[in-house]
């Protein structure tokens, strides 16, 4: 009966979806940062992705549709959803995490209950600023049906988001729930698409296209071998602010630059399968400011830079009827995941630069991708 | 252009929304907490409602059909939605705000924003836990049509929310862009309907019916004359906890009581017109607390007890483009203002219990309004 | 040779001390709330104390000397400090730890460490005001000689403090090292002596004599058979507002007021043995607010309202080389633990000053203690 | 009378400080790192130094004395305090302000009365782990002598501390209530001393001679001509992680290198005229961590790295016994504000090592000062 009333639910706004293109970015050949050289620390697991740790299932809703000028409403479009699952599409079994705001010039819902908590109860999604809410109740339903039940009678999903008014008819609601629900089935483990995808689709980073990237680092055996993965979804910085492994990129790379002022944010999502509880993943969340910093940004007034960290350890550790028994690492151990999460955080946000291509959106705004032969020559100008 | 969108967009939610009954609630003869002699401390504004301040409106959208079994997305339906302008519908003009979580299993989005900025840049909206994502993407849509603009490019409302799924079709989604429209524009200042109205209508509190509730509280000239109003949408409470000006009410009338275990939330917006900035703002919203914990209350586990709180001085104060003069309260001046902070809250409550009045919803459950002759027969056995 | 280096130092602070009296107030036979009748909520364990969980060790040094108009480093002195060890003096095992501010016009030295770490690496330290770096040093020292070593190279010592200068010759800086090291090393389980003795010594609370007070909650065995313990150093409060079980005894009884502004503090420790971990500690220091709340406080821009909360469960945990396994309570069986907060916090307020014993301080000023009989009378009059 | 006291108080502690040696470091011919090429960015005010902010006096009592193998309580002795007067020595207005703690393992007394009040009410001290409480006391002593009374009734001093414990004998506790008295006092405007000196007597920062450093940047008059300074006390970082203008000189500069393991912490202060409220002020705090991020630092978990921010605009605006009028520069205005923090943070740091001279302290441990030479030769290999 209750199944019946999804299928009708999907029925109905599934065709509103129709007319926009829902595509899974996945062009795997595409270069990323490393292949152009660029000196980073550390050492990436096999994929060099979040999706290195075990369980964690990424699911992207891409809709671009039409060309030119803005009609509120009707487009162009450029814009989607992306949906990280700590645990796969598959569990509702909680994930402790914490979170930092580093400049809250931006929402992401559902924090209150984990700071109050200490657990991350579902999948983290990430869309544009005027979908955080259709996303948000979309997910609810999606629970509902996947699970037959939220966590809580309640549920408290957590939606980010970044704006992407730029390129996109970002006023015109576009997203759906079936986008969302459309990221949250697609979700797989394995290569992680980037750049112009999901949420990030019409994102733009330093003035070039921004959007998805993603990055990991494992550790040596001795420090644990544990691994740290992180997800951006990356929409900020002056062109002049980019440093890339130190070198002031964007100031030698100033073709298509167009602004004069800071307006973007990132949403940062920072996974581990250490057994960290939460308020030592609070501590991984604030890390990453330090990666993002490494970048160039100052993380100005307009933006949302919004940080979770989780852990995939200790599984039932948040339905346990009783006293559960979890792993926990001391924490003077916890330095190689500092160092992890920033250096992870740093090539993921290099990694969306990298992997962005040239967009044209609304009233034909258009914005580059990264050219990689100017990184390449910057690089061998600063003896990198 | 844009305003033939909004007027297809509201053409295509309004008809949704004509199966369910939209009704102001506002029967201003029945009796408030106060007619029922209980002895509560400091002097009320006007109104005894947080429209004594000026310049506040109210809106509320009533959702109530159907009876009998519970069908998931068919009802019964017993939900709503409350708007609270801060300085009325008619402006955009930002308040200084702060807000605090006591227990936060719950959502109030857009906390991140305040927090960062000092400011809420729009209406504070209150309605049941599934609902939180609709209301929030048609406060953008509302704000786009009223103002032309979102405060920022992007909009980032505040949302807040308690669970009715004891009374309503909780996973139906039955609130629609339209009723949050409609509360947002059917505000107002004067008397403030209470009970089971908006966001409040199917709530219950102490195990008997909830929802929204007000009060306020003017100081004496010599005091500032400040004025303090509180609006509350109370679902919290064990029937035992219930506490009235220190009486043990709820141990005494235990008629009706259905319960063993809390599971409830509640909403507090604290609103006042003495010049306070964010960080004092935040001062008051932690006494929200301590009224919550006259009555009884110990903030559950599954609670999502969230305060928020504004001060409409200042206008102007968030919109300049320069430096801006504006007006602060000493901190050694706000001792008036916690207590009739503490003082409102309380009232408020009990306010939403007095107001309360029988309901049966989903699959019969009843929740009966609580018995004002029994409450004055009380205090007279405990001398008040 | 670093033992003669603490030898040497004691003997050059300890005759600093001789002058004035240390005692440890320790009058058992004194009557307590419970043995005026007062209808506090919830089962204490069997010393209705905080050293009802096994392990936690209480030492107070009384520092009373002097008497007439004040000359400030002479006296008179009515001052002194607690310590309380979560695990025993013998120990250096850290507990979880988490702690909340309600209103932070006061000191808590070291917290910015615990809510890092989520550990507590000592004892908490309570004195008055201007004596809180004092007895810091003073505890690292200590520690230093106790146990060879602090937790960590550098001590973060936890040390709170009211202020005492209505009684007391605050601005005397009367405690020394050596009072700090004989509260330390006088704490023992067992009975807890309370009213004006260690750091309490010259608190006054609600305009009658205040200070030390304990009391204690024991969950039953479905709850888990968890002890909740709470000592306060009680200082605040005007006579009006005091609230017993919900009766205004204040009002009531109102000889001996003096004050017509609130000034004072409260330092709140709450001690379990539940397996709670760092952000669920901080749960329930923040519910020590609503246990404040009963009492009638409205906690006034100049208090120093600063609660911590530890467990006892979960030895070794911070001391690991290696991931270790803990124990933790799920969330959803806190709500006991909540209740009992808030019922010892109350009951721990209210012994403070029913143990109050009239006392006369500086430049004559005179505190009354609570009339037990016109206590008993008020509770009557209203049927309690 | 009571200055009797005080003159009594000083005689008492006054010579226990003649065996250590008090010296104001100033050598204002050494080089800074501007004079080494280093590109940095932004423009700085003519000191280069915190004290561009018209009003901030800064005072160092540095003590060193002894050599050879550590006898704890004898020295050798290699540490100091540093005092931050916000609006000179001879002012106790408050100043608006905000804090921020990136790694809490340290201690910094007196925040929570910053975040409560909004205002800091007296000096920013800094010195030695072991040091705070004397210092902290000493203040409140200072206070009461310079002015006769602490900002309320009683003083809640702002100290802050990082570990010196690898050159100094940081358990012997040398320094005493003149040393701080000495630091308040001989507090002054004009160039900084820089390195080891004060507070920063005996620190390392990235395996080098670390200490105290300085910047400053001067905002354009359209951004309003305000200033940003900042003082470190620097005591932080692993060698192979020093990177200077995203030149990783760290890896280059090997020789002298003796940790395996991150122990450090920094203290930052960042002060600004710019009229800035509170929260305004924490998030100028929250940069100083990307300022930090830039040379390199990862902020490990035995880091207390602990940043507080002010602005001396808007004097009196504490002590109106009625509501002020205050100057608030908008939110969407603190951009360059922002810039110009996170620039003279790293700025701060390099000078402070650039300030390094070679020491040795206890049991022979030799810290070698930054070669300047080997710093110009590694920004020419990377073209900078």
């Amino acid at each position: 009966m209750k199944r019946l009333f999804y299928i009708l639910l999907i029925a109905l706004v599934y065709p509103l979806s129709l007319s926009v293109e829902i595509m899974q970015g996945q062009n795997a050949a595409k270069p990323r940062a490393r292949d152009l050289g660029i000196p980073f620390e550390g050492s990436p697991g096999p994929l060099n992705a979040i999706t290195d740790i075990n369980g964690i299932e990424i699911g992207h809703a891409t809709l671009i549709s039409g060309d030119g000028k803005l009609k509120i409403g009707e487009g162009p479009v450029r814009t989607g959803v992306t949906a990280v699952h700590p645990r796969g599409k598959a569990s509702s079994d909680p994930v402790f995490a914490g979170w930092f705001s580093l400049n809250g010039n931006g929402e992401m819902t559902g924090t209150t209950w984990i700071e109050e908590s200490g657990f991350l109860e579902g999948p983290v999604m990430i869309t544009n600023t005027s979908s955080v809410g259709v996303v948000r109740d979309a997910v609810i339903a999606w629970q509902l049906k996947q699970f037959e039940k939220t966590m809580q009678p309640w549920g408290l999903p957590v939606v980010a988001e970044t704006w992407d008014g730029w390129l996109n008819d970002a006023s015109g609601f576009h997203v759906k729930p079936a986008h969302a629900i459309e990221a949250l089935n697609s979700a797989r483990s394995g290569q992680v698409a980037e750049g112009g995808v999901g949420g990030g689709t019409g994102m733009v980073c330093f003035e070039f296209k921004g959007g998805i990237g993603t990055s990991s680092r494992r550790l040596s055996d001795r420090q644990g071998g544990y691994t740290i993965g992180v997800l951006v979804q990356a929409n900020f910085g002056l062109r002049p602010q980019l440093t890339i492994a130190g070198v002031p990129v964007g100031k030698e790379i100033t073709e298509g630059s167009f602004r004069s002022r800071e307006t973007g944010s990132i949403i940062i999502v920072v996974a581990t399968d250490a057994p960290l509880v939460s308020h030592q993943l609070k501590r991984l969340a604030r890390r990453a400011s330090m990666g993002l910093a490494r970048t160039g940004s100052t993380s100005g007034n307009g933006s949302g830079d919004i940080f979770i960290a989780f852990s995939t350890a200790n599984p039932g550790a948040a339905s346990a009827p009783n006293p559960v028994r979890i792993e926990m690492l001391p924490n003077d151990r916890m330095n190689p995941l500092f160092d992890a999460t920033i250096q992870a955080t740093e090539e993921a946000i290099i990694n969306a630069l990298v992997a962005g291509e040239t967009m044209t959106g609304i009233d034909g705004h258009t914005v580059i991708g990264l050219p990689h032969d100017r990184v390449r020559e910057t690089l061998r100008k600063y003896n990198r």
